[in-house]
C-alpha cells in the first residue's frame, strides 16, 4: 500500500495550496482525505476534519472515539498529529483555533473538501472567519494524474471487473428478472475481488434504453439485448465500471444488430482518440461524430465518459465544453450509448489510461455482440 | 408506502419555510429528498435538486439521463414538475432561473440540505446570489417527530435487527475471527429484511474498549467480552440499531460482569428517562449518574444516543448541552457503554420512541448477560 500513498503527497498538497494564494485544505472523510493521508473514514454528523495549513503542520481533528482508528489508519505514520475532541466541545472551534495557530493568524480563504456536507462547511466557514472556496481548486491537478501504483490499482480492479463479464453467461438467461441476474452479479462483484459492488445496472429490451435504469421485476424474454453496468470498489479503495450489452436467447431486433456495429465503431474511436494534449471534449466528439455520422445521434444522450479513481466519478469528465488536455495518468471511461426509447438500448464502457503517447484500456472483454444461449 | 409519505409533508415543509423567513429549501438527493418526496437517489456530481419555494410550486431539476426514474418514483404523483438539464447546459443557472420565476424575483435567503455538497452549495449561493443557511431549521422540527407510520416501520427495523441478535449463537464463537462473525452477521441482516447492512461492529476482548472499532483479524478468545452493534436500513427506507454485548466460550473477567451489571442498570435509567418534555440532556444524566456513581464515570467516553429515522444519525443527540425537550413521535438510541482501555467493553443499545406518556422500546432482545457456548 505504501506506493499508493506516497508520503510526499502532501507536501504536493501543501504546496499547491500555497500556490494558489489559499491558506489552508479543510478535508473531511471520503476520497480527498483517503488520497491525502490513506485513511478511510465515513462521512458522518461528528467532524473529522483534516486541516492542512499552506504552511506548518497538517493536522487531523476527529472525535475522541475516532481517535484510536485514526491512529490506527496510515495517518499515524504520516507523522500528523490527532486532536481528539470530547463529545461536549465544539470541533469547529477546535480545527479553526488549531489553523489559527498553524497560521499565526486568521486565515483570509480556505478551501472545502468538494463533497463535505453542508452543515460542515457553513460552520467550519464562521468558525474560521475566512472566505470559502472548493479543495478540488487544488487537490483535481494532483487527483487526476495517476502514479503508476494507482494505474496498477485500476489495472486490478478492471481485471476484477472483466472476470464478472466473462462470468455473464451463468447467471443472464431469458426467463429470469432483471433483479435476480442483478443479486447473482452483485455477489460475483464481491466474489471476484472487490469490496463491495456500488452498482449494478441490468437494463433489458426497453429498460435497456434508459441509461440511469438499475434493475427491475421484468422477465428478460427471448432476443432481449441487455445493458449490463457493473462495478465495485477493491480492497485498495479503487474503483471499477465496465459495460457490456449481451443478447439472450435469440437473435434481437435487426435495427439493434445495425446500431450496435455503429456503436462499436463509435467506442473504438473515442479509444483511439486518446493521447495526451487532445481536449477532454475530443474523445467525446470522436465517439459522437461516429454516431451521428449514421444517423444515431439523437439517440446519444449523454457525455462519452467520466474519470475514475478512489471515486466512481471524477475528474475529468469527458464532455463537450471540456478543454481540459488529456495527459499521462489521466484514467477515466469511454462510454457511448446508444437509446431507442420503448424499444431497446446498447452501451460499452472500458476504462481507458492516457500514457505517454496514446491509450491503454484496462477492460479486455471482447466488445464483439455476445450472443448468450 | 402513501401513509411514509402523506402528500401534505411538502406544503408544511413550504409553510415552515415561510414561516422561517426564507425564501427557499434546496434539497439535493440524501434523506431530505426522500422524506419530502419519497424519490430516492444517490448523490452524484451531476445535480439532481429539489427547489421548494416558500411560495409556488416546487420543482425537481434532474440530470436529464435520470428523468425517466424521477417520473417513476413517487415525485410524479406529488404533481412536482421535473425539469431535465442536459450534459451541456449549467444545472445550477437552471435551478436558480426556476427558482426566479417562482417567486418573481431574486431570493435574498435559501436553504441548503445539510448533506449536500460542498460543491453543489458553493455553486447553488453563487447562480442564486442569495444568502445560505441550513434547511435543517425548517426540515428537524418535521423529522424529528416521527408520524405513527414512520413509528410503524422503525418498528418493523428493529424487530429486523432483533431477530439478526437472537441467531448470534450461530456465529459468534471463540476461535472464529471478528471478521469472519461479521461477515456472518452482515449476510444475516439481509436475509432478515433489510437491504442493506449498514454497519457491523464486532469489538472483542481488548477491541471492545474502542467503541467505533469496526472489525478485525483478532481471534475471539474464550471468555471475551464481544461487543456487537449493528443496522441496516429497511425496504422503506428506515433504519435499525441495536447492540448486544455477549460473552463467548467461558466466564469473563469478574470486573467485566460487575460493570456490565451496573451497565444494565445505566440503559434502564436512560430508558425509563424518556417522557415528553424531558430535555435530551436529561436522558444522557440519568444513564450517566448510574454509571459515575459506580465509579465508572470515566470510562462512559460517548454521548448517550442518537436520532434515528430515514438516517441511522439524526436528531435530536442525546447529549450534555442539548436541551430540547422530547416530544412524542421522536426516535433515539440509548446506548451506554462502559470502556476499559486495553482490557474490555460493554454498550447496551435500543432504539425508543417518546410517546404521549413515556416511551416505548423498539428493540426487546433481552438485555441480561448472555454467556454464549
Amino acid at each position: 500500500m505504501s506506493d499508493l500513498f506516497p508520503p510526499d503527497r502532501l507536501a504536493r498538497a501543501q504546496r499547491a495550496t500555497a500556490a494558489a494564494g489559499l491558506d489552508a485544505l479543510l478535508i473531511t472523510p471520503g476520497a480527498d482525505l483517503r488520497y491525502l493521508t490513506g485513511y478511510q473514514a465515513m462521512p458522518m454528523e461528528r467532524l473529522t476534519c483534516l486541516v492542512v495549513p499552506a504552511g506548518g503542520d497538517p493536522f487531523l481533528v476527529v472525535p475522541l472515539l475516532e481517535r484510536p482508528a485514526a491512529l490506527a489508519s496510515p495517518v499515524a505514520g504520516l507523522g500528523i498529529e490527532v486532536h481528539g475532541w470530547q463529545e461536549t466541545e465544539d470541533p469547529f472551534a477546535v480545527a479553526a483555533g488549531g489553523l489559527r495557530d498553524a497560521l499565526g493568524g486568521k486565515p483570509a480563504m480556505v478551501a472545502l473538501a468538494n463533497r463535505m456536507w453542508a452543515e460542515h462547511a457553513l460552520a467550519l466557514q464562521t468558525a474560521t472567519g475566512a472566505e470559502v472556496t472548493l479543495a478540488g481548486r487544488v487537490l483535481r491537478e494532483l487527483r487526476m494524474r495517476k502514479s503508476p501504483a494507482e494505474v496498477d490499482a485500476l489495472r486490478r480492479a478492471g481485471q476484477a471487473i472483466d472476470r464478472v463479464h466473462r462470468r455473464m453467461g451463468e447467471w443472464l438467461r431469458a426467463g429470469r428478472t432483471e433483479a435476480e441476474v442483478g443479486r447473482d452479479i452483485a455477489e460475483a462483484i464481491v466474489a471476484e475481488g472487490h469490496v463491495r459492488a456500488d452498482f449494478t445496472i441490468v437494463g433489458s429490451g426497453p429498460n435497456g434504453a434508459s441509461p440511469h435504469h438499475e434493475m427491475s421485476e421484468r422477465v428478460i424474454q427471448p432476443g432481449d439485448p441487455v445493458v449490463v453496468d457493473i462495478g465495485g470498489v477493491t480492497p485498495e479503495g479503487y474503483c471499477s465500471d465496465s459495460t457490456r450489452t449481451y443478447v439472450v436467447g435469440g437473435d434481437p431486433d435487426p435495427e439493434f444488430a445495425r446500431y450496435y456495429a455503429v456503436l462499436q465503431a463509435a467506442q473504438e474511436a473515442g479509444c483511439a482518440a486518446v493521447r495526451p494534449g487532445v481536449p477532454c471534449e475530443g474523445v467525446d466528439a470522436a465517439a459522437r461524430a461516429v454516431i451521428a455520422e449514421a444517423g444515431y445521434g439523437e439517440y446519444f444522450v449523454h457525455r462519452t465518459g467520466h474519470g475514475i479513481g478512489l471515486e466512481v466519478h471524477e475528474e475529468p469528465y469527458l464532455v463537450a465544453g471540456n478543454a481540459e488536455p488529456l495527459a499521462p495518468g489521466m484514467a477515466f471511461s469511454v462510454e457511448p450509448g446508444i437509446y431507442l426509447p420503448g424499444r431497446h438500448g446498447a452501451r460499452i464502457e472500458d476504462i481507458c489510461v492516457c500514457t505517454e503517447d496514446g491509450v491503454e484500456r484496462l477492460n479486455l472483454v471482447s466488445r464483439d455482440l455476445v450472443v448468450l444461449p
